[in-house]
């Protein structure tokens, strides 16, 4: 077997990519160590900003997003006791919309099916080898036999923990990392959203979000302890600490429900420096974890799929490395920006447990600047819907 | 002796605020521990806001800083070896102007002067009384005997380590504090600085500033340990370190000579709350002290006292309370935005030994993005020329 570029994973990363480069009429093989419905299962981030959609129209993937997708023109902050909206539409002229990974995955997952491009599901023992050197491949294991595929470039888009950024020497790559010392208890529900924006709250008890997938299923989330356990937080509990974190009007108006998932997600800030080894590249969560804060880490994996793929085509189309060779540092330039912001919105809003009364209080003090100075909020604004590409 | 306000301070707090009051037709008499040489002894901040200046037209008193200060137009960043300007007048229309504190509190002594009101200067013991009951009235020993004046108001104007705060119960104050783990380690020397605006460097050494108090004196700072002592530091060694700390062109036209002040200085902040008790106010550095990266001590003192004036003017022009029950309120909302901006700047620009190469990483993606973005580098100047009163 062989291809011009083999990706490593079938999130939407390496869907994206796959898509992309299959436009530029570049062929691309994916290997994916899940089932689809394993990938398809797990619940992710659901904000997409205006130039991820883009990327999706570009592949013809974009439509279910445009039909079904809420676009939100603003957010609002709570603190104190209320709410103040930050206008992100009146602010930038952009907007986001919602619409779930999982969606995204999907829609990528049946683009690439209707081009007819391969994906290898349930490939067992991925492994990138010598992609240093002059003979690029990557080997796998599936229903008991190894295969292998020859390529030109080695895309890694799986994940944090995924092989390829764990074969890389070392040596050769300097790794950044915050933990924060708390976590997300987040709940799903069939229940209608108790506002039509997202609410991002900073409250004593601990920081509280209320999103949503659609008009019909909400998604909230309660700042929690590391040391929690879902089992811990029987819905009734988690309702009555979410209320407690609102203000009165949406504590009020809040439709409570069964929940139909509940996790713990621990919060991290990560980014592994380059992106590029020889002819394998980065791309995605296997080279950066921000917060999901900024609801940015998927749309950082397509910024990423973007960059990488302009640079292939380059390579390819004009027989210029000038594109791989930049790659990593134009995808790193805007990736530590969104880390930044990541950071900056989870310092503002949560509740940390080392900074003292006076940390809280520069918190509430920010938040009051942020949501009267027309250019803290165009600031906002300008990295919540994302910074050009 | 009787006078409406007795001021314990001849700082620039308290001699401004006499001016103020003055003004407005309320007479005061100011009480001072030190000598007057020794209070324009005191090497202090040198940035003024064009509120402030306004505030010292206002008395009569702006005369020479319009004459001999220096107006700056903008800043500027340094970091990963470049320069980066943020014309803050062209972000806001405003200005700052460099004219060294001493100079404004001579200025003010002058008008105190011109205007024969009183200023007791080397009062020991001052002592604030009643302030919370009906007879506030203030002591102190001067010459060996104990002298009393009666007022209606008591102005503590004496410092963050000054009587008048310590004379409040600590069950009715709260105080929030944060100590930074390093000092600025500053020189005065008579030589044209090394730039005609300031710059503001983060360097993997620490942090650096190029101020000035004229354009035949220079101030310049490093960030140093705590643990550090002046006499480590002699002259050759402080202007090695501060051009290691600059970038090529900077460090080659730094122009050095004899220091003919040094001084190793704590940063912090700090905020009491309230700041009136009764009868008694507190003002400028007595309530609140910010570390000096965002220059805005003195120019807290200055709105400080221009609320408080304003709010006695109410009291006894419209018999009306409600000035000086909002008085606190109002000077805390401006001093918490101080208070986080001054964090803010901190945080950006200073090598922490406590957040990781993370942290270093995130804030040059801070400069980075603060450099590029027209909204952030409006946020940054709209604080550093001053919020509105």
């Amino acid at each position: 077997m062989r291809t011009k570029v083999a990706i490593i994973g079938a999130g939407p990363a390496g869907l994206l990519l796959g898509q992309l480069l299959h436009g530029y009429g570049i062929d691309s093989v994916i290997l994916e160590r899940q089932s689809p419905d394993y990938v398809l299962g797990r619940i992710r981030a659901g904000l997409l900003e205006e130039g991820t959609v883009a990327l999706l129209d570009q592949v013809g993937a974009g439509a279910r997003a445009h039909a079904e997708g809420l676009v939100h023109e603003g957010i609002e902050l709570a603190f104190s006791g209320r709410r103040h909206r930050i206008d992100m539409k009146a602010a930038t002229g952009k907007t986001v919309m919602i619409y779930g990974q999982t969606e995204v995955t999907l829609d990528l997952m049946n683009a690439r099916k209707a081009a007819g491009l391969t994906t290898v599901y349930e490939a067992r023992d991925v492994q990138p080898h010598d992609f240093d050197g002059s003979h690029p491949r990557v080997t796998w294991v599936k229903d008991g036999v190894t295969h292998k595929i020859d390529c030109d470039f080695i895309a890694g888009c799986d994940g944090s923990h995924g092989i390829s950024r764990a074969s890389v020497p070392p040596s050769a790559i300097e790794e950044f990392e915050r933990i924060y010392p708390f976590g997300w208890l987040g709940i799903l529900s069939e229940t209608p959203p108790v506002s039509h924006e997202l609410i991002y709250s900073n409250h004593a008890r601990g920081f509280a979000l209320c999103t949503m997938r659609s008009m019909k299923r909400s998604r909230y989330y309660v700042q929690c302890s590391l040391d929690d356990h879902v089992d811990q937080w029987p819905d009734d509990r988690f309702w009555d600490e979410l209320k407690r974190r609102l203000d009165q009007k949406a504590a009020d108006s809040l439709v409570t429900g069964p929940s139909i998932e509940k996790s713990i997600a621990p919060l991290r800030s990560f980014v592994a420096e380059p992106m590029r080894f020889g002819k394998m590249f980065l791309c995605g969560d296997a080279a950066h974890i921000v917060p999901p804060t900024g609801a940015k880490g998927l749309n950082l994996a397509a910024s990423d799929a973007h960059y990488l793929s302009a640079a292939l085509r380059e390579f390819y189309d004009e027989k210029s490395s000038a594109g791989i060779d930049a790659y990593s540092a134009k995808a790193l330039a805007r990736v530590w920006k969104a880390v930044r912001f990541s950071w900056w919105m989870t310092s503002m809003l949560h509740k940390f447990p080392d900074t003292g009364t006076i940390g809280a209080r520069i918190q509430l003090a920010e938040l009051d600047y942020v949501t009267q100075s027309q250019a803290a909020m165009t600031s906002l604004s300008e990295n919540y819907v994302g910074l050009p590409f």
